[in-house]
């Protein structure tokens, strides 16, 4: 992408610059926006209709308030484009979600601009307040917006946050960007209602009558907002649908207005920094929009690769673990009719699709719901059925709770599909699945395999969903199959050792790392050290077996793609410490950091969690 | 408590039986179950004030409906007791809370008439959710009920619930104990709305008139049903305050109801029963009902220990680790005008009511909502306020993914106050704080500390919160300060060794085990085994310094009130290995199981976590 070809976009340099411009000019600025995203999102991958839907809304945010002295909140960060395109971020753009470059979401380290980081959702309204009353308390009247999607509303925590935020007095403005779908499909009695806003006569009629005129009062005094509440009020009485949702919990609503129209985006801003109370601004945008490919398909174009920008095609699909688990769900619940799939809000992402059109009363999207996901799907369990629920391994932390107090404790055979399992690559730190195990490492009651195959992947689903009982994890990486020997074919769901018994040297892993670690085998075979690999598949409970057969090595290393402290690694090192194991052992894993965005292959490199990690590891 | 001087209770056997009586019996049955309820809980401690709350309310639900067939989940509760004196539980009622004897909250394997395990908020509505979808894909007709408090209701999870549950067709009913607070006082502004439905005049004229009249149809067939929702939709247009929140969620809005009067409750719920959409009743009644004390004084009445029936006075009361943490938070905050404190509903259980007077300003209740606890608390910290949570253990994990991705990562410094953590006792497994150390210790950027003694508490938190910096966590149990000798005053926030060095066999704990340890050193000294303590207070990260020293041992055995996996046993023995320790190395902590309820004397001895055990494992 060429960022030097823009007219108006090539003049910010800072938020304030913005103020300049006239309407026509922000107009066109938009536009060059939303080439400069589409440009970087087909080189990059990234969050490409998310961004494109709010080019206005973020526009008309900057011209009207004064930042970074008033702090704008995303809500999960992935329409942050423009936003970092208007904040001295342009130049280096193009090097956004790659190694030490900009980061695909908002971080407090990256810009004065961006208020509170980014990542996962529902967290925008409750950090936003936070700021907003710590503003307050120090007498700092600056205003403090908090954008969030539809989608995130059904996450409970922006329930949480808009119940305490109810009852604050000023400058605080929540601004509901409702595209109608969350990252698939919106669902829920909260979706259907915004609907029965936007149908309504009382959006309608506005769109073109009292409401446009209201809007249009350039500079509102205070007693002119009094005057407009006050007529807002008497016109919504005569509307179908109340908006009082909202108004309920102690905001004075405001909307729907148009997200993608300027000039009402600039007025009705203007027009919230004046009211005396919680204010939220309810815009309608469209996901995609501007790009049409997207438009029309938005699910596909949430979160993408790279892709041809004429076509619209992706530059690369292959066959994903993802894809392989839906399948292999599907498979299994032709079987079997107790079987019930559930996702928030990620059924394509996390292969779903197809099981949602063959088995529609077993498959349940809750929305970006992963609490309610679990203690619902527990629910299901006590009445037998059997729940399978597909989730990032970075979003599943949101339920750690209930995976506990719902479904452990109560022996209630649940199945979790943990994908993204391990370093997912461009999206960094927020995203990376790196908790999971030490998070399921001390839960009584569970079963958890971590397969490096396809056939394995499938074996470890019909163990965990037919056969076991209780919690059961699955976890898999995001992306394809890796490296497998043509002469490849024992799996054992429990563990296996490949290579020379009676070498001194033992590489204890599980998941994809058994992959590397074939490789670096090999490659010290070759200059004559043999090592032998332990590769674990069920890593919770571990076999007593399978320690024993590594306890007779003088030495062992355990290579794990996920967090030191609370992993298998440390488990595995005190059950041979149990065993009377007398050699040496060591464990490479991340050590109490968190991983940047980079390539997956990138990251994997820098923590020695690759072959070439494991071959200088175990030549010493 | 002399159960068999009841003349109605004991005729119940199982739930059925009470069809036969007379709506006056029943009213007499009331009274018997709250006499038994105040006499149980003054023996047994337990939670008073929320059981009285809902003895009419259990018994016009047991009346109606057809239990076990139809399914009752409950919300925390700790307002079971009536449902388990009328399900076969009477003779055991007095064991309640006791090794051995019946759980204070709903369990699936006590009964078959308990549904759903329950002991944490928010859960109810999204497993009878789960449950109530269930039988329709069985196509069983039965109903599901979800009873669920006021308080509950400020937890994201009830909302994520309500939203899924919103578009369901039938036999679905939540009931909302509206007693006008949760455990301490109702906060945000769906507080707000429940009292502006309440002192509307829809529900002060519908007392007398309308909708008595209607609620007293006894047998409502469909068409009346259709009847009474167009004479209550029309009637409600004329009240002030409309109730449409639940309805805008789908759900058929009903009340509200007076929840001591059973009859206007057996009619509502026989109304309930024949609409086809979700219903939600809402119920309003008094905590503490029937107990004066407990009435007037609902807060100290919610969990409480043994208590004189006459007076209401506590049998004891001992100064805490939590009146220890609020009176140095206070001192801390008349030092330092950032720091804030924050508690998800939990005032005085955290002890932090002095703090809530004195500095209003700073006092946060955010209702049971620890996830917006967290990030609100992020938010605060990221404009330079020093936020203090104060938590219950085992409540913290609900906040698991906040505290990674809205603290840790973003380096927020973030104060942890984790109360009640490890064992605590007759609340039993739900309420066990054994899981936070292995949840923290995968943290990034996090330093925690489990002091023993409370000049100790002093100490951690005013380094934590003064001069510490990111996520800071100081752990505490329940309960009073452990045995410390009279000639004992060193502390160090760090680590510390106590007794003869060249011994060789070396304790390490942390916390309140450090009182046992000492106790166990002297009685091993008793019979010539000279053992050494290592006593770790900032248990992340671990000083190098304290692996070092503890490397010379021979013998080195790890005690821990926590899990297992995870925890700081396996990390320090993974440290020692790569010191180079060369000695023995063993770990007595909590084995991959849940700790059922009993005394936290009775659960430590079980666990071989007191002077005893460790007494017997280092002598060996």
């Amino acid at each position: 992408m060429e960022n030097n070809a823009f007219i108006y976009l090539d003049k910010i340099e800072k938020s304030q610059d913005i103020k300049k411009l006239s309407i026509d000019e922000l107009k066109a600025l938009c536009e060059e926006i939303r080439s400069a995203i589409i440009g970087t999102v087909a080189e990059n991958g990234g969050h490409l209709a998310s961004n494109l839907g709010v080019v206005e809304l973020t526009v008309a945010m900057h011209y009207v308030f004064d930042m970074p002295e008033d702090s704008l909140v995303f809500d999960v960060g992935h329409q942050c484009y423009t936003h970092k395109l208007l904040t001295g971020r342009k130049e280096r753009i193009s090097t956004i979600r790659r190694k030490d470059g900009l980061s695909g979401f908002p971080r407090r380290d990256e810009s004065e601009y961006d208020a509170f980081g980014a990542g996962h959702s529902s967290t925008s309204i409750s950090a936003a307040y936070g700021i907003a009353k710590a503003k307050a308390l120090k007498g700092d009247l600056s205003h403090t917006i908090a954008l969030i999607g539809d989608g995130s509303f059904t996450g409970g925590l922006a329930f949480e946050g808009i119940n305490n935020a109810g009852r604050f007095k000023k400058n605080f403005i929540v601004v509901l960007n409702d595209n109608k779908m969350s990252i698939s499909k919106n669902v829920g009695a909260f979706a259907r209602y915004l609907t029965g806003i936007r149908i309504s006569p009382w959006y309608i009629n506005a769109k073109s009558g009292l409401e446009r005129f209201l809007n249009k009062v350039p500079l509102v005094g205070k007693p002119l907002v009094n005057l407009l509440t006050k007529l807002k009020n008497n016109f919504k009485k005569k509307a179908i649908k109340s908006n009082n949702l909202f108004e309920n919990f102690g905001f004075f609503y405001y909307g729907p207005v148009d997200g993608h129209d300027l000039e009402e985006l600039i007025n009705t801003f203007r027009a919230a920094k004046k009211v005396t109370k919680p204010v939220l601004i309810h815009a309608v945008t469209v996901k995609g929009k501007g790009y049409g490919f997207a438009e029309k398909d938005p699910k596909n174009y949430h979160g993408i690769g790279k892709f041809d920008v004429d076509s619209g095609e992706p530059l690369s699909h292959s066959t994903s673990y993802s894809d392989i688990f839906g399948k292999c769900l599907c498979h299994l619940a032709n079987q079997k009719n107790s079987i019930c799939a559930i996702t928030a809000a990620m059924t394509m992402g996390t292969g779903l699709t197809e099981f949602s059109h063959k088995f529609k009363d077993r498959f349940f999207d809750v929305g970006i719901a992963e609490e309610h996901a679990v203690t619902f799907g527990a629910g299901l369990a006590s009445q037998g059925m059997i729940p399978v629920f597909a989730v990032y391994s970075t979003f599943l932390q949101r339920a750690y709770d209930q995976l506990i107090h719902d479904v452990s404790l109560q022996k209630l055979h649940f199945v979790l599909g943990i994908d993204r399992a391990g370093i997912v690559g461009e999206d960094g730190e927020t995203h990376q699945g790196v908790f999971d195990v030490s998070m399921l490492n001390s839960i009584p009651n569970t079963t958890c395999y971590s397969p490096c195959y396809f056939d394995e992947l499938a074996s470890c689903m019909e163990q965990g969903i037919i056969r076991d009982k209780n919690l059961v994890a699955i976890r898999y990486p995001r992306g394809v199959e890796p490296y497998r020997p043509d002469d490849f074919d024992e799996l054992d769901i429990n563990f296996s050792l490949y290579g020379n018994k009676n070498a001194s040297r033992l590489i204890v892993t599980y998941g994809r790392l058994f992959a590397d670690a074939l490789i670096a085998k090999r490659e010290l075979s070759k200059i004559g050290i043999e090592v032998c690999i332990l590769k674990l598949c069920r890593i919770k409970p571990i076999d007593p077996e399978a320690v024993k057969a590594a306890s007779g090595f003088k030495k062992v290393h355990f290579f794990e793609e996920g967090m030191l402290a609370g992993g298998i690694g440390e488990t595995f090192g005190y059950l041979l410490e149990e065993a009377g194991f007398i050699g040496k052992y060591g464990i490479t894993a991340i050590n109490d950091s968190f991983v940047p965005h980079a390539s997956v292959k990138e990251s994997m490199t820098k923590l020695k969690l690759n072959s070439l990690g494991i071959y200088d590891i175990m030549r010493r």
